[in-house]
């Protein structure tokens, strides 16, 4: 579960997290990490994340095709359950719908939305279809599970782990600049409409127990590794040199882009070069290593070895 | 969870739902009830249900205050829960903001919500806030627990069953004719803004094995009590005599008024009388009685004993 900045106010997060405090766990985990874990017995847990995607926000709709919408709306949700470090098992799919959005787009939609579930064997297990007096709003609960040891999360980060992420960043910030501009159909473009959550990588990153702390990346490294390190209260050296910049990306794209939706993750630095190589075999991809977590509960940006006065904060979705 | 009738097309709720049912299941039991169901044993299973709150569609801003619409929001929620005979105990929450809503507006809401869920003892596990170009939309996804032998599904009503209801209906219906007439503070308007679900009711009811089928009320009794007959294969007779109709409301009210929140219910007619009577005393209210399960599988409107020509449909929410 991720909560977005509304209007800057942060205060109003501040203000729910507070009264969610208030209230009863009934052996929850809740809010702090990508998604709220409820252990089950028999060494397994359930995860659930919720996330709206509404129009004009999150999309637009002369941008996007309906197929892509369904796709990538159930694609961020799959990623936070991902970055658990567990499988999603079902979804529940909630869509407010314009009067004048034909039925055939939302069917489209759904195309695109069952495809995905499809692929990574979701169910759909419930929801809701509603009118809306205005824009497309697409609310998805996703449920994930897997065995309790395997879970990760943001509070597991240790002094001398050695950070990774699963894939080169920026593609979907540099994506957004040229839909922003109209140009809807570059190759930059077709990645910010069709992200790929990293759904078979979490899963198989949450099966090791060398990894430590784990999250996708929907805000940009710059702000993302920040949640890492506060909850872990750890410091961390980033070298800018070595962060995988994506063809067409900007390295600002790549540190302070949002909705990559790659995975972060902090590795015990004894076994990081074992990974790296299982995870190379496996999946015919690279991790890439870029930093080590430190203990000086600071974040400090190094170029070429030597700190940097680069000071970075993370996308803002709207 | 309950799929909305969406601009009349039925189709298409149709089509995502055969689209459901070519996805794999992996042990959820899905669509056709108030809520999915997750056996996750030692004799214990959770459900799940998922709507959405449209600003004018389900609510006007201008009649019902923002604590008001975030105690009812989690209400409808938990009243899909409490149908299927088991306690709420975790929801996730998201909302998509208009940019001129003042924040304190929506505290004010989240202390509509939080009073209602530290009632019920509900936790706040996660969700997403964002913005919205539009109207106030409320998603919320709630989750109950309780023991697999208590949970009532609509396919279980059984030739000869008694038909009940948990309370008068209609006055919600009422309610919202006072608010489309611009009055806003009428009592049927309070009713209209602050449902009482049956939470307490319904997990009471869950636990009694004569009670068959059930369900809550939120498309009126004349459409609600179709889909207990169709997924039961059974017929009804019901009569309109005995339908209890609420303080202010009409009987068409009452028969084809939506959001009452009540429980509909069939229960073993041998042991109707002691459960009406163990409610009573247990609530200090009534049961109410109004009809029968037949193996007709057609559903009779009966006036005084006598057939009815009365032809009747469910609430449209828009």
């Amino acid at each position: 579960m991720y909560l977005c900045p509304i209007m800057g106010e942060f205060e109003l997060i501040a203000a729910i997290q507070a009264m969610a405090n208030g209230l009863p766990a009934n052996g929850f985990e809740g809010i702090g990490d990508d998604c709220a874990v409820l252990e089950i017995g028999g060494g397994e847990a359930l995860v659930f994340t919720s996330d709206a995607l509404c129009e004009g926000v999150h999309f637009l709709r002369e941008a996007i095709s309906a197929r892509q919408l369904g796709d990538k709306a159930l694609a961020v949700n799959l990623s936070d359950v991902a970055s658990m470090g567990v499988r999603p098992v079902a979804v529940l799919l909630s869509l407010s719908i314009p009067q004048e959005l034909p039925t055939e787009w939302v069917v489209e939609l759904m195309e695109g939305f069952t495809a995905l579930a499809n692929l990574h064997g979701v169910a759909l297990i419930g929801g809701d279809t509603t009118r809306s007096q205005s824009g497309l709003v697409i609310n998805i609960t996703a449920i994930g599970r897997g065995k309790t040891i395997h879970l990760k999360r943001r509070n597991a980060a240790r002094v001398g782990d050695w950070i990774l992420v699963s894939d080169r960043l920026g593609a979907s910030a540099a994506g957004l600049k040229d839909v922003l501009q109209g140009r809807y159909d570059t190759p930059l473009a077709a990645i910010h409409h069709h992200p790929t959550a990293e759904i078979e990588a979490g899963a198989w990153l949450g099966s090791r127990t060398e990894v430590h702390a784990m999250m996708d990346l929907s805000d940009g490294l710059a702000s993302d590794l920040k949640h890492i390190l506060k909850a872990s209260a750890v410091g961390a050296e980033v070298e800018l040199c070595d962060i995988p910049v994506a063809e067409g990306a900007t390295r600002l794209d790549a540190l302070t882009g949002g909705e990559d939706y790659k995975l972060l993750l902090t590795v015990d630095a004894v076994h990081g070069e074992a990974l790296m190589a299982d995870f190379e075999q496996t999946f015919h991809r690279p991790l890439y290593r870029l930093g080590r977590i430190t203990d000086t509960r600071e974040l400090v940006w190094l170029e070429k070895g030597r700190a940097s006065a680069q000071e970075l904060s993370g996308f803002r979705h709207f």
